[in-house]
């Protein structure tokens, strides 16, 4: 029956929890109203499994330029769910498994979550899972292949199960029909206005007071970055980019603001 | 002899219930004269390899967009035949399959319905099965060439055999050869006309009244769904889908006409 | 000696008749010339290699458009000889097989043939033995070598070979220089006359009586069969396609003529 | 001692010998002054590894056409060296071998050779040896690069090896630098003139009389054979070829001359 | 515990000293202060790491032409850090290694560095690791993905990392995305100004009095040495390659100015 | 310690010994002031591993048109360094390794060197140990990266270690940067003038007296020989093939003077 076979996957469930705080080290700082926004969209999403009779698998993608806080994003909704069954499909417990042993081990994740009748699976970094380098492209034909398979297979009778995936480079795998898959696309965008930055940077208390913020985001916006246009043709930087480059400034308490400004203009030439 | 050599086979048939079961979920709603058509076409085939002596091999594939229910009808379809021997084969219990493996299990199949008179196998998403990615493109050349002698071999004298193969990248595949080899296409079209969609609505009760139902039917036609000419260069939409966002609509009762519209025009965009 | 030697292969031998059966199970209707004239050539290649002591290896090629009787014709000029060895090496019975199990396969049939005195080997369906796809070109270059090379291997002394292959695609094959190693090409023409036409329909007693002949036969004049010049444009149609067309005729015995035609129809578009 | 080295591989020698014989089943017909030319070349070269002391290695390389002779002669100047050492490397005794197996046996071969004093290998079919195709083109590397180290090997001190290669696409191997690898290229050209072709046909008495053979010379010279300049630019047949069109013109023996000027025509076309 | 931990790692933390001594041989010369500056900032990462709470993984990346002095700097910045876990990857003990024992071998010291609280990683020459040649261009993927995964995983809690890479050909590796996988980029110039030359010759002692010494500088300048502007238009040479020519020069102590002169209007060439 | 180090590698120490004067089988003739130079070159190059402390490996590629003497000088110069470690690593005695056995072989010498205070390694050919051919091109990566990686490393203190490499396509190789990868380039240039070409003949006493070489000499000159400028554009042939050549012309002694002047010619063509 349903609670032992629960009983089999626990060990595996616990760790599973671990691994979802690692990836959210930092938090979720709501620096912007579209962080409200973005979790918002995860409960509904959350919502549709647990009730709807019809779509017993959904599947969403969080996608956005590198370090804007999908992983942690993606983590937090799967945590929020509650759901008996939480796991993460990562790359980074796989480093050097061979693309028949990352499928043996990704299909035993879903072939779990069956076992359960509602449950999450997030899948991170789909572009690390499918070895893709834009060289060629090469990639991993067999891994993509079973995460299309995957994608479409619907769970046994009275089984539902939300699938969350990430990548950063999801306008590249369209020829791959990877990202199509998907029933909801998610764009976790990245931070590109003077409010969001400023609003980072009070909550990391990087600054000793009021004034040398004030000072800090005079040289911030001397940069240029928050003129960019709603077509984002502005400067933009991921909330872990950030987060690192606070960092390194904090390192150098009395100049800290002028090395976020070569912090940024460094974005630039890049 | 025969009844024998079924038993043999028998439990794996069992099997086969169930999973044709299993891809008929939501049924086949008959939102469209082209639904019994189609259903038509099938019995007649059925009724060919029934009784002509010399074609004791026919072979159909089922095209048409992603999600438009071929996978269903060809289920429908096999299970109308009642014949002794029904079996789907599906990518679906292959995930991390060599192609040598899913070979086997192919040829395996094909051998075990030459022990039945009359039998019927579905091969459901040619595209998955060959590994297809239209970058190169790539495939596996090795189950295409399993394929290409399966549909051409002839049974054992005495055995008739209906193959129905389904695929929703037919006009890509030209080039193997594989298309060709059947005796007969069937064109699986998608929803695109206001009278099918509102039949769909209606089956599923989405809405508390008509007013709410035409009300919702005048926001789908705002968005020029249905608006089609017969080249089929309007809007249009896989029953799949639309059951999908039928079911993301009703989270919000109070706001389901809008969702809907909304989802429509977001397919224009992808 | 060689009838211990013989004895050896012997229960081979006889499975490779039933398969020859097999694959005549239509029979071989006499719808026009070409067919005697086609057998009487291949009458020829059976005197040569039984008298000439210069030419102990004769081989030929039999090809022309998918259906037109290649196999069938192989398989009937074959069993004609009435040699003590004859074989058919074909890939139905080779699925799944890799290169090398192929390469095996085939190699022990020619080294078997060389313990009888008077050998037919059929290689049936080069391409399918190659795994040609047009996508490339791919194939296996380890059958295509095993394949030249057995072609030039001259039986030893005393022993005497007769190899007759197919190919619906030999003009593809042309730079594999598979083609060129043969000794003779024979090209198999699909049906594209009106009285060939005929022939096949009142052989198979499709209509009931002359003017239910004549009629069908008036509509299948409307759609411009037969009207083709000798240059081949015309529609044209193998005998395999014309007898499956047939077939489905058959099951609707007063609408048959209309079915005719809307299938040479259908092959216009294709 | 070298007389227990040589008993060592003395089996295989017996071997070879047949396989010479085995090749030369129809003799060298001496039609034309260019075929004593070949020998004698052959004979020099044989006189420069049993004389000179600053060449133990000599290699030579025969090419031409298709079926002109050249594996016939390569086995002739063999034979004629009555070297203790004398084998045959030959793609027909290694179908279905990895192209390891076939370096190791190439290898072996070698190895042996330094075994005795003076020693002849004759490496047949060099495109097939290194499964060549021209799609691409593809060839096994491994073999390509095992015969290069070979051919520059030198035999220990006391050693002298003779290597004698064929093939019939030189020019198209020369971007591998196989050609480039040997010391001399012998040409052994087609028949392309009348009296070379009529000097076969009175050596096979294909002919009752001389009026016979008169008569055919005539309709020979009919379709232009014989008229190509110096340049090659006219039709021209390998001996090969010749003696089955031969042989399949002598099973009608009234019609012979026709038959013979019909294959000539087909020449031209394919 | 931790100590135990670090016991199980100890062996292999000795020989990764000697490693690292062996790579700084020759010293770092202090020709020229960006040496110093390059120095500081190595310095910085490391306090970075030993503070920071929010950036438990720094990566830098050191690049610049061949032989500039990366590897040499890059032991020497991590030996400074004195972090109880300092380790050498580098492919020159991994000669032969196939890809996959190369990331198990690197998969490996990343694991064993999680044991320590404070680790420094050097990663030399990542071209070569990565098997990387620029025809086609030809890579490891595997390697490749194994490393963009490492450089992205975050230790587990507690533990803090320093990855110090090397690469002379950062530009050709951009789309990989490797480089942009780093925190930071450090590029390490080659010498291209006079006075830095004449620093390194003085400190070698290659000339027996200041007048050489002048005399040597006075040629060299001749060159063109040193003249380039500040978009490196001019020469430049790394000091590898200088201490190696000063060697050169030194056999012949009359002749040591001109020889170096010469060996710099070779670089010319090259 | 040492003695007993050097103990182990000993006996394969002898066999190089051997291998070295098989390839100088013809010895070194002093032709022209160029082999003299060369020879001196390679002396300095001894020189400078066994005396500079700073450049405990010195790398070295002599590169030439095939056959110009690069393998037999080489060795000569290992040869004349008498250090206890003398290796030659040869394509010749790998025919038929795999990659990775051919790197366990060269990579074992590198480490047996390391335990001598005094070691050369010839590396022979090049283009063969890499398995390259033109056709792509194609090559053996594996063994390219072990060569980059083994011509980097230093070895241990104390050793100190000179590598002479050969190969006659230089320039194809740049690609690869395993040219660059040595310390020193030393060009062996083919016989191009007619003084040298005589002095080989007067060495090998081609001919009976005077007036027969001067007459030799004569035809030599009429076929362009020597008269190219020293961009390169004339005839030039290498020690190896005028060696074939002479003995060739040697079989007809009355003759010889002209056989000379027809292999010159045949050099033209190729
Ligand atoms: N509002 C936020 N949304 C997401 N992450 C946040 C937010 N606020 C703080 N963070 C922190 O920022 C970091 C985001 O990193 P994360 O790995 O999720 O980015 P990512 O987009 O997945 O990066 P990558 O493209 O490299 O995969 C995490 O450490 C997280 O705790
Ligand atoms: N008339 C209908 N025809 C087909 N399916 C229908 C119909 N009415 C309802 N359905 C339901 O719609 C869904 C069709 O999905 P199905 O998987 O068959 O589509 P598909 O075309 O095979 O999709 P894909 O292109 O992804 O393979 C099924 O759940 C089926 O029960
Ligand atoms: N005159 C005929 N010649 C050949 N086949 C005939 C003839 N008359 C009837 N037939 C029947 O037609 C069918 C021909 O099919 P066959 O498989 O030989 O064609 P094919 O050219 O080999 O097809 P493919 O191109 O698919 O390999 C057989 O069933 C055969 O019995
Ligand atoms: N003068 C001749 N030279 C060579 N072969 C001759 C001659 N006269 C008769 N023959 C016969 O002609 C045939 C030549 O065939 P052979 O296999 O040697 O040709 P080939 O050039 O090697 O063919 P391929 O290009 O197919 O390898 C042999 O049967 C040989 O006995
Ligand atoms: N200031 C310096 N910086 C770096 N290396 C120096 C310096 N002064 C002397 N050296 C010596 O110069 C050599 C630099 O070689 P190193 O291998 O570090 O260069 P590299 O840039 O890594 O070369 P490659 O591009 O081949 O990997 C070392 O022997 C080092 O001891
Ligand atoms: N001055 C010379 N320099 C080099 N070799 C000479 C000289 N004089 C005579 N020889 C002889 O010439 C031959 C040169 O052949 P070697 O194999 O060294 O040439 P190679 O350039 O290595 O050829 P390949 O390009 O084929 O590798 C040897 O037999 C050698 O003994
Ligand atoms: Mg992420
Ligand atoms: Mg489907
Ligand atoms: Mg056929
Ligand atoms: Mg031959
Ligand atoms: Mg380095
Ligand atoms: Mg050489």
């Amino acid at each position: 029956d349903f609670d032992n076979a629960l009983d089999e996957v626990k060990p595996m469930f616990g760790v599973s929890q671990e691994e979802l705080a690692q990836v959210i080290q930092n938090g979720v700082i709501d620096y912007d109203p579209i962080v409200d926004a973005l979790l918002h969209d995860g409960r509904l999403l959350i919502e549709q499994v647990r009730t709807s009779k019809r779509t017993p698998l959904v599947s969403v993608l969080l996608h956005g330029p590198s370090g804007s806080g999908k992983t942690a994003l993606a983590a937090t909704i799967a945590q929020a769910s509650e759901f008996p069954f939480i796991r993460l499909i990562s790359p980074e417990s796989m480093v050097g498994y061979s693309p028949s042993q990352k499928i043996a081990d990704i299909n035993k994740v879903f072939s779990d979550s069956y076992k359960s009748p509602l449950s999450v699976i997030v899948i991170d970094n789909l572009e690390r899972l499918l070895e893709w380098v834009n060289i060629g492209p090469n990639f991993s034909n067999p891994v993509l292949q079973a995460l299309l398979v995957l994608l479409h297979r619907i769970p046994p009778k009275g089984r539902r199960l939300l699938v969350i995936a990430t990548t950063s480079i999801r306008s590249m795998l369209l020829d791959t029909e990877l990202p199509q898959a998907f029933d909801k696309d998610i764009y976790v965008p990245p931070i590109s206005t003077l409010p969001a930055f400023q609003s980072v940077l009070s909550h990391l208390h990087l600054f000793r007071n009021e004034e040398e913020l004030r000072y800090a985001m005079k040289l911030v916006a001397d940069t240029g970055f928050g003129a960019g246009n709603s077509q984002g043709s502005g400067l933009s930087i991921g909330i872990k980019k950030l987060l690192s480059i606070i960092e390194m400034a904090r390192l150098e308490p009395d100049n800290s603001a002028q090395r976020l400004k070569s912090a940024l203009l460094d974005l630039r030439i890049q």
